[in-house]
């Protein structure tokens, strides 16, 4: 429970009403109650405004008329909720420190703060830092170093030598530090090339549910600082991700390719390999990229959902597009010399 | 083991033949022999009838004529052969009831009747019902409710407060209740938005191996009664599936998305976030879903396979079609001034 | 360590330089230092050769008068590096031989010489061959059978009845042996299909990080010797995948599809159910596949990334396509009878 008075100043946030009425929660416009704390981010929703029961509402300066009761006015008021709500749903520390089930190698260092749950296991040489909390079920392999305050949730899956940030992320299943793709070719057969780099994981990651991350196959994979990855993403082995870049769900990213800074990718995009991507350069669900992006902008690749019927009459002449083209220009020409 | 003749009382369909032949296993009308069953569901196949050794088919009324020795007459002949095989395969229960080296906080609930395997992980407050079976390796989140008959295969994980039906089936390598994806925007960086709904699964709802279903922002993500899953989907935050609906595998579903019931939607579709689909809506293998879609019916997208360099002069044509577009009104137009 | 001369001897390529030459490490041409080796594979990157520090370098014959040091003069320059890089870097065996954390029914049949690593589980009637190493969290499912010096990396699942050839690799976070995604439709409702068949995997296989395979309906999925398949796919029940076909990450491979021998699948491609695609097919990424592919050739689907803007007013189009070509055709006509 928190003031809105307190929680005005905190944030550093303009306070309208009573700054004796206390917070107790967050909630949306349509469902909050006395003690909750609402958000308008978008002046559509506005309509809401009248019919809420919350006891707050976080707004922009143009919508603050529009609200009958108490206010937080903010220049950003998803990220002032954002911060409310951090503020009011503090992250559950695990009880205890490492449970008894933990198997531990000797040669493992690990900060007296840090918690470790049921069932892990801990290699040799591994560096665990202060505050880090590891989920049940976790695998954390040789010489692995997991800096401060960082959080790992329950079957994480670290490979040898990864090296993972100060508060990063990670969500279950999660699995980093896998052998890259890499093999000879060798008369028909494939011949495995070692996968010797490793991951980079830096500060402030978050990595989403069941997502990969392959290690280098002779220098490292590199996510940097505050980039944001979604669930589901396969990350192949050498590809670089430039800081606070954030990658929607279901993406795959092939070997050797580096991506920009700030960029946003949607969900289940396709990019080939040894490609670069420049800096603030945001793709459509679903797009394939097949080539360097040099410009940063919004870019897309697909086709329209339709009607089946519809659809395949248009899909089916897609394979005469060039032949359409040939005989839109002839007759063009025709035309002309008419 | 079960006659033919008690296979055709329990399932209320038609015996054709002798009502005492033992029948002990299924199998395709190719590979059955002596005591096995099989099925012929669609009359293509039916040239199979005259080489089976299969020792009874199930078979439509019209196929009745075709088929030489044992028959059961069933108007949906795939459905009774899924149940005659049910009946012959009942699932194995996990033997025993609690492995001891389960690690159980003290405050969790379980049905003297649950069973749950080796090295598991069940944190305080869980609830789990009768007849559950949870299998190796699983952790089970604070809070969870798992209520009667589900089965958990190996190694999922389900994060906490999560709500999971009766009769839930859920495979190996499931995360259920992961944070879902959402950040503001802070000056070039994000800052994440604490995931405070939950995840709540219906009665009866099958998910697929490595499927990940992400918790609601602030209301739940919901998978209603009777939603069968496939392996490898991504189910954002604040999705609602409707009862009964089908979903292949690899399909990514954004962000507070509603589908239908009874929808049936492919493998690797991508469905981006705050849409709403409608009830009966069947949608092909990787199309693209970029708007609501408000009537039942088969939709589509994307382009056809062809040889890669056919493809590559049509697709390069695909960058020039609205110039095409508006060529070829321009040559209407010029024709008909003519 | 080893010497230039002795790598030359035990891989057959010929020695240009120093025998006595000590080699401790691979790396890049660009980072290489004393007592590395590196490879030129590319005859692009000759320049490198003149600046690189590496001790020697591994190349065609056509390149070796570009190289100023020692050289391993070879047909396959990334081939013999990655058998060099093998020499060097021997797989690292797991510690002891079986955790005292694991939990093996008493039916289990282990070769002494097999190492399961902490946490483990392993069924009844499982048999694990000579040199298998079983990582940490790994649930091994009843009767399944690995053969000899097969590797599973951390937290794999592994369902009843899976049989595993010889020197298979599987990363960490895999699935084999899940229920295929199998029901018959039961007024307006699923009723579930008992999957029945088995998943055989071959020998020389590699399965990347959190790829599923699910078991058969009835017969088996199978996964032929040799393959190769990387991280986060989707194989469903009965698929079968000819000899050393290479799959990248994210393709979803629909049920009962046959792929041929010798195929290479480019990343997140999606091939739909009851497909036959023969030998030596390429396919690239993110294409899909809906019908049989009966030649051997480079196929491909999709269309070309552009900037959002050009891209909207193309797509549209795309809906137009069958209109526009009836047009094109109609004014054929039309300028033909004038």
């Amino acid at each position: 429970m928190i003031s809105l008075g307190e929680l005005a100043s905190q944030l550093d946030v303009e306070l309208v009403g009573e700054a004796s009425c206390n917070i107790t929660a967050v909630a949306t416009l349509q469902t909050a109650g006395p003690g909750q704390i609402s958000f308008l981010a978008n002046s559509r929703y506005r309509r809401y405004l009248t019919s809420t029961e919350a006891s707050a509402v976080i707004l922009r300066t143009e919508d603050r008329d529009a609200c009958l009761g108490n206010a937080l006015v903010s220049t950003n008021p998803y990220l002032t909720y954002a911060r409310v709500a951090t503020l009011l749903n503090p992250v559950a520390r695990l009880a205890g420190s490492i449970h008894p089930s933990v198997v531990i190698e000797p040669t493992a260092e690990i900060d007296p703060d840090a918690a470790i749950a049921a069932n892990c296991y801990i290699a040799a040489d591994v560096s665990i830092g202060a505050g880090v909390q590891i989920g049940p079920g976790c695998v954390i392999g040789k010489g692995v170093c997991i800096a401060a305050d960082s959080r790992l949730a329950a079957n994480v899956s670290v490979a040898d030598g990864v090296e993972i940030g100060q508060r990063v992320l990670i969500h279950p299943g999660v699995v980093i530090g896998s052998d890259g793709f890499g093999f000879a070719p060798d008369q028909g057969q494939w011949f495995k090339v070692p996968q010797l780099g490793s991951v980079i994981i830096g500060d402030d990651v978050e990595i989403g549910a069941n997502t990969t991350i392959d290690r280098g196959a002779l220098e490292n994979t590199v996510i940097e600082e505050g980039v944001k990855l979604d669930n589901q993403l396969q990350i192949a082995h050498n590809v670089r991700i430039g800081a606070h870049t954030a990658i929607a769900g279901a993406t795959a990213i092939a070997g050797s390719t580096t991506i920009g800074k700030r960029c946003q990718i949607g969900g289940a995009v396709g990019i080939v390999g040894h490609l670069t991507i420049v800096d603030d350069v945001h793709i459509t669900a679903m797009s394939l990229v097949t080539g360097n992006i040099t410009q940063s902008g919004l870019y897309s690749s697909g086709t329209p959902l339709a009607g089946n019927r519809e659809w395949r009459k248009n899909a089916a002449r897609f394979g005469q597009l060039d032949g359409m083209a040939r005989r839109l220009r002839a007759l063009e020409k025709q035309l002309k010399e008419k």
